[in-house]
């Protein structure tokens, strides 16, 4: 027999099965049907469990975000890994270190400086280091313009050393987390789609090797018309989605696979407040519906089976291990239905913030059975 | 000889080990010079090898905000606890665990219904739990009123039980985050004082125990004129500091003793950016300077050695292993100090925040010379 959320200690954090699953096969099937495939980012879950589901029907590469995920889905057998931050010199050695342990691991840069460093580090080691082109197609982030000399100036700095090897472009349109509407979102991938492969038509116009045209963000992932000469593409909130996401309609709230469960331990009558367990340690920090139309504070709250309330109650403030829940309205809930002890489970923001506060994932079958517990890591 | 700061890989957490022992000498001679003793509060640090500094010339006892902290601490050595959290009824079976195995712990409440709970669980496993009344002073999160009738309903539910022994009140102050300047931190020291004097000596009327009366906050326990009829002060981020207690006058931008080491891995020349590897996994999501009269985004930039800029630099703008560093009034940078491969460190906003999202401080003695590594504990 399995346990249920009631014999978990609070605040944790709940994973909904079925949910994940279809999440996973709803990007699979948009992904495929434009003729691309899939490099799960695995920033988001950061758990061998999830990615392995994550990479059925898919070629089995992933993206990282930190060296830390590269050693462990390394040593859980993921070769194939491209490590998508703007390579740091002094992370040359470990890279370096992880292809010498049989990884295949590409590094991106934006500048020839790193472009340089790198090649020196590769030289050194008598390896070579596979390298992507940082491209940016909307003023986000990093990256080099499409249409940009940089652009070949970073290839010829590239193919001048013999212990790197350029294969090709990679971009994040990140500014598609700021759309409003989806055919907004619609012109950004675009935008991102068709940049991505024009640099790389001019990478190969001009003589060098681009076989690699990689995008992706889970908004333009999911909303692009056309992935035409695009490669793969790159995404890891879909996997849980969260509010931010269902803010600009790329899931709905019961899309969300992601909740925190907390205990209710005390209420303020006066200020209709219902004072919980889950603070900014289990919700994290992070504000990113604050600018939205739709301001959920710091979490959308339903119950414990993750159905939603007859109170709209959001977590409208948090310390370090404190939440204070209340209605949307500021009217008083009915505390009655939320006594203390009680359990109730918080939508998160971000889903990729929230589960960083984390250690593991209660992976919960149906409304309440945990069957299982999934780690996770963190840090560098 | 000892390692330096350039052979981290980055983002790092730096600590200042003199600032450290200045930090908490400071507040040491504070509490003590009026007459009072100080129990830190574990959840800053959540490392016994500073906890242990803070512990010199003190009675011993601290104040954890998870159960994992307290479970660590007292694998150290360190019995006398008080859970400074509302107590979740999911959680007695855990504490009564290690007041079993020789804990001294005092848990928290502000409501009968949990007392109740609590007695039930004491009874059944046959221990005595140590309670104390939380107190709200200042309205801002948990707590009953000093002078409310609730504070001696809870008293008389309490001496109800056979298993539970009151011990006294607790409060914290926590509006004084809030506070803009002296006088209003110092009227606020006042109201925590005097409400948590006044509530215990209303229960010694009424013929209950009341030997402890606990307070504290980093603001207030620097800033009381009076600790008179206090038993202890509760601290944390004291020990640290950080850009939050530096723009209410709590401390100087010299005093903070954390910073994170960043690697700059790219530029965007024409944005007047320079982009590192510190995002908010290294930096949190804390915002806590947005609403004070100076907003330092997510930190401020300081060299390698920790001093100070001659570009007034603070981190813009974070993403998840990204930070995006631009001077505060937009104008652009000198670029050439801050070439790909330098390192910088950014003091945070929030202590708590930025140590949570880390698994060791990396210390550091005079500017750059890493003398130790010490674990840090996170999660429940």
């Amino acid at each position: 027999m399995n346990a249920t959320l009631h014999e978990l200690e609070t605040p944790a954090l709940v994973l909904d099965e079925a949910k994940l699953d279809r999440n996973i096969a709803r990007v699979h099937e948009r992904v495929h049907s434009l003729g691309s495939v899939l490099r799960p980012h695995v920033k988001t879950a950061k758990s061998i469990d999830i990615v392995r589901r994550s990479l059925v029907g898919e070629p089995g590469g992933i993206t990282v975000s930190t060296l830390k995920e590269a050693e462990y889905f390394f040593a859980h057998g993921i070769h194939d890994i491209v490590y998508a931050v703007g390579i740091a010199p002094v992370k040359l050695p470990h890279v370096i270190s992880l292809i010498q342990r049989g990884a295949s691991i590409a590094v991106i840069t934006d500048n020839v400086a790193a472009v340089h460093l790198a090649g020196q580090a590769a030289a050194k080691a008598g390896v070579t280091l596979r390298m992507l082109i940082e491209l940016d197609v909307d003023g986000h982030r990093a990256g080099v313009h499409p249409d940009s000399e940089l652009l070949l100036e970073l290839a010829r700095s590239i193919a001048a050393s013999r212990h790197l090897e350029l294969r090709g472009v990679l971009t994040h349109a990140g500014e598609s987390y700021q759309c409003r509407d989806l055919a907004s979102l619609r012109a950004l991938a675009e935008l991102e789609r068709s940049g991505s492969v024009r640099a790389a038509q001019r990478l190969r116009a001009a003589g060098f090797p681009a076989p690699v045209v990689s995008v992706g963000s889970t908004p333009t992932g999911l909303y692009s018309a056309s992935l035409e000469g695009v490669t793969e593409v790159r995404m890891g909130v879909y996997m849980f989605q969260d509010l931010v996401m269902a803010g600009i309609n790329v899931c709905t709230l019961e899309e969300i696979a992601l909740s925190v469960l907390v205990s209710v331990i005390g209420h303020q009558r006066d200020r209709g407040w219902i004072i919980t367990d889950g603070g900014w340690t289990a919700m994290s920090r992070d504000r990113g519906t604050a600018e939205q139309p739709v301001d959920q504070g710091y979490g959308v709250v339903r119950d414990v089976d993750g159905h939603a309330l007859a109170d709209d109650l959001i977590v409208r403030s948090v310390n370090q291990e404190h939440g204070v829940i209340a209605r949307r309205d500021g009217a008083l809930p009915d505390f009655d239905q939320y006594s203390v002890g009680s359990l109730l489970r918080v939508l998160p923001n971000h889903a990729c913030a929230t589960a960083a506060q984390h250690e593991r994932y209660h992976v919960v079958r149906g409304a309440r059975d945990v069957v299982a517990t999934w780690e996770r890591i963190n840090g560098w």
